[in-house]
């Protein structure tokens, strides 16, 4: 786990990503990725001796950190034995995998439809609700990513939607609770709370409750900002959907398998959706695996009706494996308590102890190991540090805080004028604190930038 | 890679699927997946001791047969260094793998966007053509499959599209060239080919040329009948393109990295795409990977402006060292040429010689380890043997079939009215000959339903 530099290899590997690996949702000439040799645990390196402490968990979905020996054994186990097999047959790492997720989904969501990722998981569980209500459209909420495949990234509510959207039929955008910046007039979550679910009632009363086929929010937005919903909001989603025969779908792709400290972000409000999307957490992205947990109710929809929707590795073995690993991993080691845990009494009090010091923090939010930061240039105006969706000279100041973390040795999220706390959700108390003191020099950069 | 009958772990494994895991394309309760044991080679194996030669290759994906060893001993390896990374970053075996895959697609299709499988390859080629020429619409086939996400299944000209097709904006369906069953009244290749061409031609200009952004073919249709195209015609659809100033996108999913006994089906017929979606062969679908080739006039658009789109997993590495090693030992062990050759000498002529002994068999047509038989209850008329998209009881003659075939040890590709012959590209002439004779065998049986 020492890195060992090694320039030469670095460059090569450098040279062969600049020729021929074209990157996401980037210019590709104004990019300089950096050439990672290793990572284990909470840590990777770079092939010039460099080593970050990963507060990002890659993006959001190392749970349990890099290189788990026993996902790693899993993996070479079941490599060793059926690497891969057609979706069509029952195979032991699938089933077994089916099994497990089911078991710690809430409520009655026990049939599981595995996807590759988070957006095929999104495409499949909007096509099951408007194949079970019969209806057009989902509701989505501005300030969410669902995906980057066509009907997901049209779902989104930011800016990686514009260059896709081109008035996509059957896709209606909503506004979600956001008290810090309430734009229902709220000074209390009970208030933005009810005027959020009087949005939402609204908004599904004059599109036409029967033409509305699901809702999906993510449990807690992730990369929009985890705004955590008030007490009740989820709750009062569930009843609106009941009360119209729409589908509830919950996006779980960030928030699910331990990262809020509990099995899933659900759990924390005591809500079952009728469809769970997940990805990410569900074996810490060692292999490409995501799924639609599926209630009994849309089951039977499709019990003998086909379900119009597949794909060549639903149910991959060595995904399945590796998320069966997982799962047991993060039992048998506690890993979801201690998110939870080490959420409570470490990261949350370093946090608010880091805001009280840096005028740049305008907000604290979170829970378990998923917590943002909202910088701000005042904290009176809560004016963002950067603009929404700034570039170039305009995000000039969260670069800068950037390049503060990275020289503390801490690899950050950052997302417009946030950063994200979403280490995994197994990094060990040292760990946290070491992330809280790079954090802590990296806001001095920032602080710079307030008025 | 003796099966050992074990009818207890197979009951437990098929209890637990049929309890939680949801199958693509199905009617839940009305199927009874096969709980399959292990897969070697080009063989699998159930619970009860009964093996299978796989025509199938899985989902024709499995293009050096199963469990290869190097292939499984690369996964085992990087999975203990570096089991997954976040694709903002240049790591080896990423490089490596884009490297390789550019080394081999035709022309300057050098940049690699790496995505989880074939349907998301699709969904973002479409919407690089759409951003790179500013127009909506893509033209894609009749009888085409290009997956399973919303944009890709729209695309699709088969009855799997149906259930998800609301109208959707900015797709147009038109015909390619099909001699066997003409719908241009052609009676020689070369007609089918210029009234196919012409028929393209006149959509093109109807539909208004400065609102098409791409052609999306399949290089052979795959799924939909293997359909090699007549000389000229893809050369054809290139020069329409050029033309017209559209994007010329070639599905290769499944025709790529062997299949057809070249790397690409389009080294078959010298032409050269602006785009070309690959997944399945790419690493025999070990690990899932997907992704597109793009030109460097279509990389130019995006090399200063940001591509908006995106994946957790883009890259992984673990699915790409699994491409490395594929690519490896398919050149090491001269797999695509041996495709080509056992092809030609082996499958080609004898299923020619099945055509002769069996009336059932309307046509063979095929390439490579890629081949159709067209079954028909009358070579004169050309009748199917079971109408299109049947099921049930009017389907009974290809269901009779397939039982023929497994009772005699092959598991056979079946769609609609034909039978593919899809094995390993690595197959040996022995188990290519066992295959002939159990479709032989099974043959017999589709013969009773001619008339």
């Amino acid at each position: 786990m020492t890195p060992q530099p090694n320039p030469q290899v670095g460059a090569a590997v450098k040279a062969a990503d600049r020729a021929h690996v074209f990157h996401s949702w980037s210019a590709q000439e104004l990019i300089d990725p950096l050439a990672v040799a290793g990572a284990e645990g909470s840590y990777f390196w770079d092939y010039e001796g460099n080593r970050y402490l990963d507060f990002t968990s890659g993006l959001v979905y190392t749970n349990i950190g890099y290189q788990h020996p026993k996902v790693v054994a899993a993996i070479q186990e079941q490599a060793a034995t059926m690497t891969t097999f057609a979706p069509a047959f029952a195979v032991e790492a699938r089933s077994e995998a089916a099994r497990l997720i089911a078991e710690r989904t809430p409520g009655d969501l026990d049939k599981i439809f595995f996807t590759n990722g988070g957006a095929d998981a999104v495409e499949h569980a909007t096509r099951m609700a408007r194949l079970h209500t019969g209806r057009p459209k989902v509701l989505a909420a501005y300030r969410s990513y669902h995906g980057g495949t066509q009907q997901a990234i049209n779902l989104t509510g930011d800016p990686r939607r514009w260059a896709s959207d081109t008035g996509t039929a059957g896709v209606v955008h909503f506004w979600a609770p956001y008290l810090y910046r309430s734009r229902f007039y709220a000074e209390t979550e009970r208030q933005e709370c009810e005027r959020a679910l009087q949005h939402l009632e609204d908004t599904i009363v004059f599109e036409g409750a029967q033409t509305v086929a699901a809702i999906i929010l993510e449990t807690v937005p992730g990369t929009a900002g985890i705004m955590i919903p008030p007490p009740g909001y989820l709750a009062g989603v569930r009843a609106l959907c009941d009360k119209y025969g729409i589908v509830f779908v919950l996006d779980e792709v960030m928030a699910g398998f331990g990262r809020t400290g509990e099995w899933f972000a659900a759990d924390l409000f005591d809500v079952t959706p009728d469809l769970m999307t997940f990805a990410k957490g569900v074996n810490s992205g060692y292999v490409p695996l995501g799924g639609v947990a599926i209630s009994g109710e849309i089951a039977e929809t499709f019990a003998k009706r086909p379900y119009p929707g597949g794909l060549t590795y639903s149910g991959h073995p060595l995904a399945c494996a590796a998320a069966v690993a997982t799962l047991n991993v993060m039992a048998d080691e506690g890993v979801v308590d201690h998110a939870a845990n080490l959420g409570a009494q470490v990261i949350e009090p370093g946090l608010r102890a880091l805001a009280e010091r840096h005028p740049s923090v305008g907000e604290v939010r979170g829970v378990g190991m998923f917590w943002a930061l909202e910088l701000v240039k005042n904290r009176e105006t809560r004016e963002p540090l950067v603009p929404y969706n700034a570039t170039g000279e305009a995000n000039a100041p969260m670069a800068a805080f950037g390049a503060a973390a990275k020289k503390h040795g801490l690899w950050p999220f950052i997302n417009m004028n946030r950063t994200h706390v979403v280490p995994p959700c197994n990094i060990t108390e040292t760990e946290a604190k070491e992330g809280l003191a790079a954090l802590d020099a990296a806001l001095s950069v920032a602080d710079e930038h307030t008025a």
